[in-house]
């Protein structure tokens, strides 16, 4: 495996769905910043499952603990272990579920790789995966606000085929975020997108959906071409978490349908400092933060655990009806949005300190 | 900067656009494979400019020499260093370009993250740094098609608004790809990208344009969750390159708005193994690929240099006409072919290191 | 910080010596083996104070939990974390302590670099920081032991001016090792450095001492040069550890005062294969393994908490006599030689991974 | 290969020493910083082969080229990629050098791991594989010099059984030391070590040697506990280089015969800040630097080349006279002076970089 990310700003999480629990270790988190597990819960709060009626009923209270790395309150500069003890963590060797893989989940790939699987849930392909991310991606986030001003937003922009109407991305608020259950700001939309979701769920079947992400307040200078170009990191990252199957930024496909004459960001001097008159770059030109919004989308798949009963085959290849099993999520995207915030956030304050290490104190 | 990719199977490149020339190591290549600059050269010369009547007359011959790594023939194990030469390679004070950012390139942010930048071309922005990536995707691709057959295939699957028809992946093949120009083998399609480049060109513009990309013969189990899935990698890959706003797998944003019951790709038993009846992952699973065909969807901008004035300001802020200067390509996809196949290969090789780790000989 | 050690088995350590407890996740190790408490906690008892006369009468009994990445007894390839928590966890304003840095403490560099440092005991710069190496030494030994039959056995041959006896280090074993409380195998020189360790305590004072380690059977070839030659590791991880200040492998210093034409290491035909009439490389040559023991050495200083008062100055320069509080190990080296062992485990474990991941299977 | 070094000032080196050169690119130098071959070329000068009566006679002249990274002499903070051709650059087959393994060289343990080696000379064993860390490190030290006036020096301070009188670390010059052609600044020792080294080439035989190395004004605070603390850095630094077989920080060896009553350094208020009244610590405490001077020593093995036949085996284990060929550096450590001081360098440039993250700009 690998579940260590960034340079600076490092991360490391662990644990599978049904085991003792899940967790973290942030490694590289400036010191003599204010910490306890309030800053953290909400973000958790968040992705927790059961929290609407889209959501599964399953209900696990996700209760962050700071294991170590703090002290009175502030960050020693040490590692900073974050532990979500699991609820319901009693491994079961599911019969069924564990002679037939599921279509589209990790159950075929796991086994073929590793010899072995989790016996329960999805292991460490399971979402609860993303608690650990979600946990680090909010002390990220604290200290990007309280060092630089920075403030994350992401939404639901789609669902199926209904997409919500352009929204001024130099404003929208998580507030405004949270006003709709399905995460979707524009209230004519979000109310579509909820009865969808609604018929999807009552047809035992699932829909896929698309977040949009800002980031604002992001100084110039961020991202380390080549190959850390601030896109490429955000793109890795965002195509980690499950279910994704698309990255864009700035103009992203539909750009590729533009002229240059009208796709080229024309500087304009605003505020003091050079800006760009359009955004079609996104916030970010030869991988490098521009001071414009970072604005980018990921596209999440319908998901793969759906209420019906699927033609498939078992491990040695023979055919098999696999009956449907609890209830899921009709839809990832409402609760993906503090992931995906979370993710941008680890990101940015990796990039945040490689940069910052170029500029000597005192020199 | 971060000129270093992958983690076994490594590489670092250097070199600016109008330096003495650009490059790179690459450093893990398993040791006793044949490799001469004949294995290189086509790949470099599928990339160079001046190829056809789509791209610019500059000539660049982008000769390659192995300057170490190799003796007889033979892979030692041991860094192998690649040089090309730049033919213009003195660097010049442009007068006006050094005193204007040009609008979407690199020139604002590398001066604000760096305090200088190159005076001539792109420095390290600019396309010519992708041609070590080029290079060392030769060795690469050698190196996973002796060993286990893979095959990468990237070709132009849309221009504008001209989209090519759906074609069998499991087939295309790099001679198709190349008998047009404009790299798209669906003779239609290719036909009416070619004429829409022409027309951009006479309009002093420029335009964007899709790769689609397959990896056929990818063994099962490589990639490693959950930060360097093996989509997260490749989408790192695709962002890095220069141009790049987008990166799709498998069903990709079109996938957001289909349903589960259909999405899934239920097993079937075939050749021995387990397969997929249809093939929406991507080939990919959990972020680990499946043995189905690895496809994936890189977007491409318009390009930012164009023959058209275009109104903006200088460094310090005060209004003006950047005219055009020279002549470049109206549109990067075609010569983009190669880069994003040996991207694809970079990430697979190392992948494919990182899973033979795991199975000991003789254990 | 820098918590995180190895490329493809690699761990990161957590914990502060008076905070919640202390652990380890240990990402890479191979799936499918056999894994239980039972197997981590010998190690972890042979390091924990309180074993034996010689060490700090404070007892913590240093259980370790295997938190996940196991299932039924078995690794699943996924993060393995390892938990041991503090039975003495509350921090407290020590007063005086937090006044005055500790003379060849870290306290004051720990101030300095982070503004803030633990206020009990020595935060992450505790031996405690320890216990979640041991841990994670000892899978990778486990490892090691039934994949290629590695046998690593640590040693105490110095305390003070009294040194051991040489011993073949062809055939000593931990049994041997362990039947003095010392931890040194020649019975002579056990019995007067029990007797030193015993005079340093008595006069509150504390002494230095040479841990001695073999690493057997380890196959030709492990090991990465240029900058990860095996001897390069192997002196990271043990002047990683505290209280280390040098580290020697097969002469060392004493080889120096060598010729070539003795200090060469002639080839010698035998048990099938090439070997080496002496030794003086200690097992590698060109970074590489050679198939001889690995044979290495570790200094330890004398432990910087004594019993004595010390005149020093607090942290705004006011001399001021410091106190002595507790009590603590009057020296190291007993307790040390789990540690070294674990050390080098984790050293070779990464290294194992990285020359296997060369041999490609069914290649 | 693991070619690369460091996480922020990174270096990645490369080239055999028989086939065309070697260099290395430096990647995370500043920007800005002026530069030009003449920074580089006098450490390259003292290092570079027929300086002295005491080296060997093969000539090279060893001219540098920055072949990118720099415009107009001026750092652009894009990769330095640094070449020096070889003169000799036609590999042979050697016959018999090819058949057998010399003693104490890699040649067998290449063989062993890669299946292949370099057919003359040592290849990437050889000690050419250093000209490129010693070039790096001219650019590394020009910079910690002009950011932070530090002071990087090493001499040789033992030649076989002859030891060099202490001296005073905080003033010695490189200048003192190149008095000497043995690079031993004390003019007794120097003497005799000089004539030890004639005699031991007249007898067609080697003899090993110990340099120390001090960096002075290294700021407080630099080194990454607790895999990356600056001792354990260094350590690899020293470990990685050929023909080195110990390192010692401080009091090293010696000081496990003290007792903590006086190894412990006391801290007295000195030039406005807390200094400490002995230096045992030898500059570094919990791993971070303490502000006094950086004191270390690195062991060098006799030179494996020696001009005696040696009785030894071929590669299938046949009894064989290995007849010396060539001349070669009956001493190889006052040579090594240049190239630890580098290395020294490479490691606080990147710890320095690492520890500037930590200090935002402007919050």
């Amino acid at each position: 495996m690998s579940s260590t990310l960034g340079t600076l700003f490092k991360i490391t999480t662990f644990g599978e769905s049904h085991g003792m629990g899940v967790g973290v270790i942030v490694d590289g988190c400036p010191s003599g910043m204010a910490l306890t597990e309030a800053d953290i819960q909400p973000q958790l709060s968040r992705r927790r499952p059961g929290q609407s009626d889209l959501s599964t009923p399953r209900q696990e209270a996700d209760q962050v603990i700071i294991y170590s790395g703090t002290e009175f309150g502030r960050t020693l500069g040490t590692p900073i272990m974050l532990l979500v003890h699991n609820k319901d963590q009693q491994p079961r060797d599911y019969g069924e579920m564990s002679r037939v893989p599921r279509p589209s989940h990790a159950d075929y790939t796991y086994q073929m790789k590793y010899g072995i699987r989790a016996s329960s849930g999805g292991g460490r392909a399971s979402a609860r995966e993303t608690i650990g991310r979600v946990a680090a991606g909010a002390i990220a986030e604290k200290w990007l606000r309280a060092t630089y001003g920075i403030e994350i937003v992401a939404w639901v922009s789609a669902v199926g085929d209904i997409e919500a109407q352009p929204l001024d991305v130099t404003r929208i608020t998580r507030t405004e975020v949270d006003n709709h259950q399905v995460r979707c700001p524009d209230p004519a939309a979000a109310a579509r997108m909820e009865a969808l979701i609604g018929e999807v769920l009552a047809a035992k079947d699932s829909v896929g959906g698309i977040l949009t992400c800002v980031c604002r307040q992001v100084p110039i200078g961020w991202g380390e071409p080549v190959f850390d170009k601030l896109e490429a990191r955000l793109a890795q990252a965002m195509l980690s978490l499950p279910a994704t199957k698309g990255f864009e930024i700035g103009s992203g496909f539909a750009g590729t349908r533009m002229r240059g004459s009208r796709h080229n960001d024309l500087f304009v001097f605003q505020e003091g400092r050079l800006g760009t008159a359009t955004n079609f770059s996104g916030g970010i030109q030869g991988g490098i933060s521009n001071g414009e919004p970072i604005v980018f989308r990921v596209a999440f798949k319908p998901v793969a655990t759906i209420g019906q009963d699927q033609e498939t085959v078992d491990f040695i290849g023979d055919p098999v009806t696999l009956a449907a099993k609890g209830r899921h999520d009709p839809c990832v995207a409402p609760r993906a949005v503090p992931i995906v915030e979370a993710m941008a956030a680890l990101v940015l304050a990796d990039m945040a300190l490689r940069q910052s290490a170029r500029q000597q104190v005192g020199s």
